[in-house]
């Protein structure tokens, strides 16, 4: 165990041989991208992380990305506002010290955080069906961990709330162990990264919801890294078809590169884009994910399925007052509606084969990164969002 | 052929053996039970039935029986009146002629028309999972043959229009060939009749679509025919909980024949009864299948399954201006909305299969019938059903 386990870290003493931590002496102090306030940029600050308790673990992130909700949650437009507050949780990192208790992990294992847990023992972690653990499932509204309802993180004495139980906009971040996959130590950290929430969760909803089968026709609303994730899974299973629906026309040149063979812009059609996909596909696509957030596009996403055997499966975070509408007819004529959560992926049991399969060279996730930026810019990554321009921004902690 | 073949049939003169049809001369003439005006009672009248042309079949109708959806069609309150107009679509009769070219079928056939066909050709047909027909699938607003536009019924040279391609409350009808099931020529049509909708309906929701696992729990919205059915099958299939939701509390007593274990009434208690189940039941059900028709009771049914598996199954018929409304989180919490059309059987693949399944003393039909009317009496199976009395009334078109 490091000479850090136990104590509260303020500097950066990491030296690349996870076994040597040193207390700090003259050294950098540990830094966090801090949101003080809704939508105002974040700030760079100096922060003390508490030592992990019972079930926990410290990590040091090396590299974490920017997901769309960690942008709904810090404009607080439509979600409940708790700031101060470090979010992040796209990210993959190192075990630097455990708990009292904690068998699971050493330091010096290679992880990703995950945004919702796996605590083993609650009916759904016991289900083969759910990956939405009791305990650990997510909890936007909860800036404190578990064991004890406070914040593991301090900034001049004062607390600062955590997000989803990840908060990786820091060098130095502490998590239940139910929220931490263990990956092969091979991987580099610098690509997997992003496979801890939003790849993982659009290639899920396709290969482990959707379902397509050989030669099916896939509509895929919203072309950011969940939706071309979710083409990729559709690509990965056969279909035939795949046709990418966004507002933003720049999505459409990033995803060609996805298997995506049509695009629709619902913008140039006057029609409901149901309709549209409904014509282009002779009834309706056996599959449609949708991967955007809006409440009209999941409704349109259901919508445009085919009668009889189409299957919509919706990711995308809704507000809080969203109300899906629909005429019960639409369903009746044997329509499935159905929602996933991180791609109906177990986070402990099932994330680290989806690394395998990048380490097999069956998924490609490079082409997901389009821009990375050091610590100190992470607000570029936030513009780059804002402008839907890219996919994932990589966020080195390093340099 | 009999001898009535490719004439318009007047009267009545069947005589237990189909080759013998004889133009009438002092027989009794053929009745049907119009429905003059919306929510009006059926009057009995004499009518001309016209041969079956290309593709048909003529029917004479042995037992008949009343399904919620004729009263809803009959009252036309959330419904397109059409009028006047034969109704009836649940019943068992033999073939007594065929139109040119049609080979599927003798006369002398025993069979169970069906409200919704199979033309065996378009992609539902040729698709393992579905059952709506592109050319024959339920169409409720047009009141004649496909073939030509035309009614086969007319009354004193008036035409009367057809209900769901069956018409069955009428002593002879003519029936597209793709909407009528042969069947074992030894099953009992006074029993096997009802299974040519509601209590297949109602099975085939929990054995093809909800398909409960051994030991689930299982609510059941509404307890008519459709849903006792479904509470059958809930129990064939291993459940080990079936909650049964009604408004109607003599519909409890009844529902003990059926494996139903629980009752609830949503008129006793304050909250809604999703809330009820999720705390009977440690969070809700792992199936749910609607059978009322009420799109109050739809959202119910949907949100009282538990998050990470549950699957909802809305089977009611809803009134045309109907919205299905509910947060968009109940579906990301991985809860599946399905809907099926009678039961996702096939009608004329299937269907033989669920008369089999009763003649093998798998499945029990006569506990579905509670009353039984001679033709003459058909408003008394109205009166029934509108008090919510019973669950099938059988119509003897015999005496
Ligand atoms: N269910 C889960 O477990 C889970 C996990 C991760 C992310 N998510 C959610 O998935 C969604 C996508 O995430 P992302 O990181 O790819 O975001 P993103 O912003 O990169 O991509 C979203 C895309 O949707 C498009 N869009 C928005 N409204 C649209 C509409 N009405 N019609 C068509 N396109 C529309 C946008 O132009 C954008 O290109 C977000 O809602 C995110 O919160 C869910
Ligand atoms: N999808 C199909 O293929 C198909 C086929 C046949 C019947 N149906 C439909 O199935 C439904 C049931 O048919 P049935 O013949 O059993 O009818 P039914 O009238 O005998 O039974 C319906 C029951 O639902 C109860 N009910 C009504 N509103 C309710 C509510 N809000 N909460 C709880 N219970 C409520 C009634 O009290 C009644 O007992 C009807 O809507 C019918 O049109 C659908
Ligand atoms: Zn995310
Ligand atoms: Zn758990
Ligand atoms: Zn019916
Ligand atoms: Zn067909």
């Amino acid at each position: 165990m490091s000479n850090t386990a136990g104590q509260v870290i303020r500097c950066k003493d990491w030296r690349h041989d996870p076994s040597v931590f040193d207390i700090c002496l003259n050294q950098p102090l540990i830094k966090t991208a801090v949101a003080w306030e809704a939508g105002k940029p974040l700030s760079i600050e100096e922060v003390e992380v508490a030592p992990p308790q019972a079930h926990e673990v410290r990590l040091k992130i090396l590299f974490t990305s920017l997901c769309h909700t960690d942008v709904y949650f810090w404009e607080a437009k439509g979600q409940t506002p708790l700031f101060p507050r470090i979010f992040g949780h796209e990210a993959g990192g190192i075990v630097e010290s455990v708990g009292p208790g904690v068998t699971d992990f050493q330091p010096g294992d290679q992880v990703l955080p995950v945004f919702t847990g796996e605590c083993g023992d609650c009916s759904h972690c016991k289900s083969e069906e759910s990956n939405m653990c009791d305990l650990l499932r997510i909890n936007t509204d909860r800036g404190v961990m578990l064991t004890d309802g406070k914040s593991r993180f301090s900034i001049k004495g004062k607390p600062v709330y955590h997000f989803v139980g990840t908060s990786t906009f820091s060098e130095y971040t502490v998590c239940h162990v139910g929220s931490v996959a263990k990956i092969n130590p091979a991987a580099p950290l610098d690509k997997v990264c992003i496979l801890s929430c939003g790849v993982s969760t659009g290639l899920g909803a396709a290969l482990n919801v959707a379902k397509p089968k050989k030669g099916h026709s896939v509509a895929v609303f919203g072309l950011g890294a969940v939706g071309l994730a979710a083409a990729e899974g559709a690509r990965l299973s056969g279909a035939s078809r795949i046709i990418g629906v966004d507002l933003n026309p720049i999505r459409f040149n990033e995803a060609k590169r996805f298997g995506v063979t049509e695009f629709v812009n619902p913008k140039d059609h006057k029609k409901p884009v149901q309709e549209v996909i409904a014509e282009m596909t002779g009834g309706g696509v056996d599959r449609s994910i949708e991967c955007t957030g809006n409440v009209q596009a999941m409704i349109s996403a259901f919508e445009c399925v085919h009668d009889g055997w189409g299957v919509a499966v919706l990711v995308g975070v809704p507000n809080k007052d969203d109300v899906f509408k629909t005429h019960p007819m639409n369903l009746l004529n044997e329509r499935t509606l159905k929602g996933t959560f991180f791609g109906n992926y177990k986070p402990r049991t099932d994330l680290p084969g989806v690394v395998e399969k990048y380490m097999n060279k069956e998924l490609e996730v490079e082409k997901f990164i389009t821009h990375s930026v050091p610590f100190t810019e992470i607000n570029k990554a936030f513009d780059y969002m804002l402008r839907g321009e890219g996919l994932r921004c990589i966020i080195r902690m390093g340099n």
